[in-house]
């Protein structure tokens, strides 16, 4: 399977140019997230929850406190929508009308799964770990027996969904090139700066490389710059 | 009005301690960002738009297309739930339990009201505009008359939600300060780097000021520098 089949809730309306169902671009936008949007309906209410996640293959991850409300809800297949979106910049037009933002959006729907199997489990915890820095795992303390009783690993398998992408200078109507204003885009790409030593660093602990290096997949310097050379 | 009331949808359970009513708070991590992330229901499923915002006092704005069935669904007092997350820094502990993320979050809550008013239509989307670059409206060509015919804005009154910050060094187990592994920060701002020209920008055309000196309001270097000096 190379790409998704759309189905009534994914089916792009408007903007059909930028959105695709190329599993390729599905996990490349995934991939180069951070923390992801989780919708779900409580109470008659729709609600979001920002948080981490991972992949692994067509199933991504999340987790969270054991006590969540909400989270155990999730579990009994109630529906839920899951989005991810990179701004890569501000799109400054001649006209009010055509400003936008150059961004990279996956939106995912589905029943969430509790992860109930010792070993998904671990996995999918290794995955949202190694999701937020690549190479950390193997460095730090796993989960102990009561760290794993408090937490709730969700499963949301990547097979109803769709990604959208906006990159490029702004499109202005065409008469409105003669007006006399700057026009552009601000890229607006994520910085990683200098990583912080905890003020409890025992000495002469240096920082590592996966650290020190750090960069993520997918934001590549000619997406994040959009069209324009 | 100074705060927020707690609802039963806006109590916090978790985390009680990073949690915030304030409006100072509220408005300050609004005013800082730069999309949000809008979810409502339709067809018994959640949904999540990523679009744009302004803020004018306590309403907040957005803005789409008169033909988005979506949208249009929004307004007939449907709840929605509307989320700002700001990803201020990976949050590297000695344990894989104590992992976290740095960030700014407010979660909002109400209907939708599709804005009729001439006026206030025309506000809404200043707001937007001047929202994404401050000092860019009085450059370009307003809305004529068919990009107002098919342009929605909605409202939502910043009655109930609320802010959730998190900040500073990982906090570990106490036994784990002797893991010998690096604990600390990576953080994660977003970078405005220097604006592109539109290739068909006509010559002599200089990059106006508010897009030179591009900035956004709350995101300093304090709040994304965590709590370590």
């Amino acid at each position: 399977m190379s790409q998704l089949e759309p189905t009534p809730r994914t089916t792009l309306k408007r903007g059909k140019d930028r959105g695709s169902y190329e599993l390729d671009d599905i996990h490349g936008i995934l991939d180069a997230g951070l923390a992801c949007h989780l919708a779900f309906i409580a109470n008659g209410s729709p609600h979001i929850i920002p948080t981490a996640y991972g992949r692994i293959g067509s199933t991504l991850y999340v987790h969270g406190a054991a006590a969540n409300r909400a989270l155990r809800a999730l579990c009994n297949g109630e529906p839920a929508c899951l989005s991810v979106t990179h701004i890569d910049g501000l799109v400054l037009a001649r006209s009010a009308f055509h400003h936008s933002m150059n961004y990279r959006s996956v939106v995912l729907y589905g029943p969430m799964r509790e992860v109930t199997d010792d070993e998904e489990w671990l996995a999918g915890l290794h995955a949202i770990i190694e999701h937020m820095v690549p190479g950390r795992w193997d460095d730090v303390r796993g989960p102990n027996a009561a760290e794993t009783k408090r937490t709730m690993v969700l499963a949301l398998e990547i097979d109803e969904g769709s990604a959208k992408v906006r990159s490029g200078p702004p499109v202005d109507d065409e008469e409105d090139y003669e007006i006399g204003c700057w026009a552009g885009v601000i890229p607006t790409p994520i910085h990683f700066a200098a990583p912080i030593d905890d003020p409890r660093l025992a000495p002469g602990i240096e920082v590592p490389s996966y650290v020190r290096n750090y960069r993520r997949a997918g934001r590549t310097p000619s997406r994040t710059n959009g069209g324009s050379t």
